[in-house]
C-alpha cells in the first residue's frame, strides 16, 4: 500500500470545503487521488456518469447532495436528489429508468419533515419517469450529521446511435442553454441562515430527460450534453474545452440571467457565472442543426427560454472566453470551489 | 400532498439511532413511510438488491456507510464500502461488475486517512472483481459530518436460470451458512471509544461472489442468499421467514462462534443472534442438494467453515425459532434497532 498522499499535502494535509465545490480543487482530488487509486476508461471520461455495456448500453450515475437548508425557494432535497441523478444520466444521453436511495439521517431529525422529503422524492421521480427500485437508511448521532443527506444512483439506457461526451466537443459547435442562470445558487443563499436577504428568486430544480429527448427528436448527432450545477456555468464550460482541447466563446450579451439575480449577485459581489444551477442544460450541436434543435426545445415548458450562448473554435484551446458586452474578450477560468458550500 | 406523518408520531416523533438498525423500526419506516410513497413491485420484494430487464437481467444495490470507528480490526470503511454492495448484488443471483461511489467528506478530514480508505476501497475493488465507475465527493462543515460517510451502489447481471428471492424459501430447504457469526459487531465494539477491550477479533468484511459462484456452480435451484449484516442473523432470518411465510429452525448447538465472541457477549451481555455480520452468506438450498453446495463452498477460503445451521418448515409460519443446547425452543424475534449504531 502506497502510504505517501498523492496530493500534495504542503497546501491541503486537511480537506477543505472547496475540495467539494466542484472546482479545480475537487478536481485535483479525482485527477490525483481517486483517478490515480481506481482508474478505469470509465472513471477517466470525466462524465458525470458511466456508459457500459450490460449487455445492452446502459448510463449510471451516482451523487449525494447535502443542501442546506434543505428546504428551500423553489424546491427541497428530496426533489433535487432526483432531478440531479436523473439529469446526470439523461446528459449521458441516456433515458433514465431507475434510481437508488440512500439516506444518511442526523438523529432527532423530525419524523415529518422525513415524509415532506419522501413525498416530494416520489413527486419528483414519478414527474420525471422513473422509479426508485432500492435504497438504504443510516442515521448517526446528533451532532454527526446536519438533518438529513440524500444519495441517488441512476440508471438508464442509451438508444442506439447516440454518442455523447465532453470529448466530442467540436469547433464550429453551437452551445445552447435552455434558460436563466444562477437562480439555484441564489435561491440558497437568500434562504441560508445569517445570509437572508429580500428575493423572490426560487430554484431552477428541474428534470431535464424530456428536454434532452426533444434535443434528440432533431438529430443524434448531438456532442455535448451537461447539467452545469456545482461551480456554475464557468466549471462545466472549463471541462468540456479541457476534455475537448477545444476553446469555447461565449457571448456575455446572450448569457440569460433575471435582473434579480444580476441585482442579488452585484450586492453580495458574485459572479453568476459561478453559481450553481440545477435545471440547466448545455448542449453542443453541429451548427447545420442549430435552429432546429433550438426550436424543439422552447416547445416544453422547460425549454421555453432556450437560446444560444456562444460557439466552439480553435482559438485558445482548453480554455473559455467570454466576448464582454462592451466587446473586448476575458478568459472565464475555473473556480477553486464552490462559492458557497452545500449548494447541493 | 398528504401532509400527515403515515408513521405513529405519538411514539416517534424524531428518527432515533433504532431507525438506522436494520430491525422492526427500519422496517416500520420502510413499509409505512417509502414504500407508501414510493412503492413499486421492486422496492416491494424487500430485496436488498433490485433486479429488472433494461434489456438484460440486471441487479443494483446501494449502501451508505457510516461506520465508526472508520479503521478497525480486519478493515475500515472503504473495504466495508465495497464488500457491503458487491454482497448485496451477489445475493440478488448477480455477477457484480460496476460500483458508484459517493463520499461525504467533513471538513477537516485529514487528506492521508482519505488516501488510505481510497487505497483500500481499490484494493478491495479489484479483489472482488469489480470497477468503479463513477463517483461524487461533496464537503461538510466540521461538526456537520463525520470524518467520512461513503455510498456505494452497484450493479450486476443474473445469468439464466436463476431466480433468488426471500419470498423463495420453501419447506424442506437446508440453511448454510460460511462461518463464525457476531465478529464484525464484536471487532468494531472493542474499538470503540470508550468500549475498550482486550480482544484480537477482527471483522469479517469480504467480498462473497466468488463464493456465490461457488453455490451456483453446483445447482441453480438455490432459493435464498443473504448477507446478514445490521440486524445480525436474527434479522434476515426473520426476514425471510416473514416474506416467505414459512418457519425457519435454527439449531444452537451447531450456531459457528468463536470463543472469544462468545466471551465478549457474555461480559456485554449481548446476544451474537443480533450482531452485524459483513462476510457471511446464508444459502437457503433444498435438501437434495445441500451436501454438494457445503462441499463446494468448503473449497474456498471464505466458504471452509461452512456448515448447517438451519432448516425450513412450516410450523408457525413467518417466525424464527431455535433449538437449544439443552433441547428447548425458543422464538428469535427480530430487533428494534442495531445494539450499537454506527456498526456499518
Amino acid at each position: 500500500m502506497d502510504l505517501s498522499c498523492p496530493v500534495p499535502i504542503t497546501n491541503y494535509d486537511k480537506i477543505t470545503l472547496a475540495h467539494g465545490g466542484g472546482g479545480s480543487l475537487s478536481n485535483q482530488l479525482i485527477e490525483k487521488m481517486f483517478l490515480k487509486e481506481l482508474g478505469n476508461s470509465y472513471l477517466e471520461e470525466g462524465h458525470d456518469g458511466a456508459i457500459f455495456d450490460l449487455p445492452g448500453k446502459l448510463a449510471m450515475s451516482t451523487d449525494s447532495f447535502v443542501v442546506n437548508p434543505i428546504f428551500f425557494p423553489g424546491g427541497d432535497i428530496g426533489k433535487l436528489a432526483v432531478h440531479g441523478t436523473v439529469n446526470d444520466v439523461a446528459c449521458c444521453g441516456a433515458l433514465p429508468k431507475f434510481l437508488t436511495l440512500a439516506l444518511i439521517l442526523e438523529e432527532g431529525f423530525p419524523m415529518e419533515e422525513l415524509w415532506l422529503i419522501i413525498q416530494s422524492i416520489g413527486q419528483a421521480a414519478r414527474d420525471a419517469g422513473v422509479q426508485i427500485i432500492t435504497g438504504d437508511t443510516k442515521v448517526v448521532e446528533k451532532g454527526k450529521g446536519d438533518k438529513i443527506f440524500i444519495n441517488t444512483s441512476g440508471i438508464g439506457y442509451v438508444p442506439e446511435g447516440r454518442d455523447i461526451s465532453p470529448s466530442n466537443c467540436r469547433p464550429g459547435d453551437i452551445i445552447l442553454i435552455n434558460g436563466n442562470i444562477a437562480d439555484h445558487g441564489v435561491a440558497i443563499m437568500s434562504s441560508r441562515e445569517g445570509l437572508e436577504f429580500e428575493t423572490s428568486i426560487e430554484s431552477d430544480t428541474q428534470a431535464l430527460n424530456k428536454l434532452v429527448e426533444s434535443v434528440f427528436s432533431v438529430t443524434k448527432d448531438i456532442h455535448v450534453l451537461r447539467d452545469p450545477t456545482r461551480g456554475g456555468l464557468s466549471s462545466s464550460l472549463n471541462e468540456i474545452a479541457k476534455a475537448s482541447n477545444t476553446g469555447i466563446e461565449i457571448y456575455e450579451k446572450q448569457l440569460p440571467l433575471s435582473e434579480e439575480v444580476k441585482g442579488a449577485c452585484e450586492i453580495l459581489g458574485l459572479d453568476p457565472l459561478y453559481i450553481a444551477n440545477e435545471g440547466k442544460l448545455l448542449v453542443f450541436v453541429p451548427e447545420e442543426h442549430a435552429d432546429n434543435v433550438l426550436k424543439a426545445m422552447k416547445q416544453l415548458p422547460e425549454g421555453k427560454n432556450s437560446c444560444i450562448i456562444g460557439r466552439v473554435d480553435n482559438k485558445s484551446p482548453g480554455m473559455v472566453r467570454m466576448k464582454t458586452s462592451i466587446g473586448s474578450s476575458r478568459i472565464v477560468d475555473m473556480i477553486s470551489g464552490e462559492q458557497l458550500p452545500r449548494i447541493c
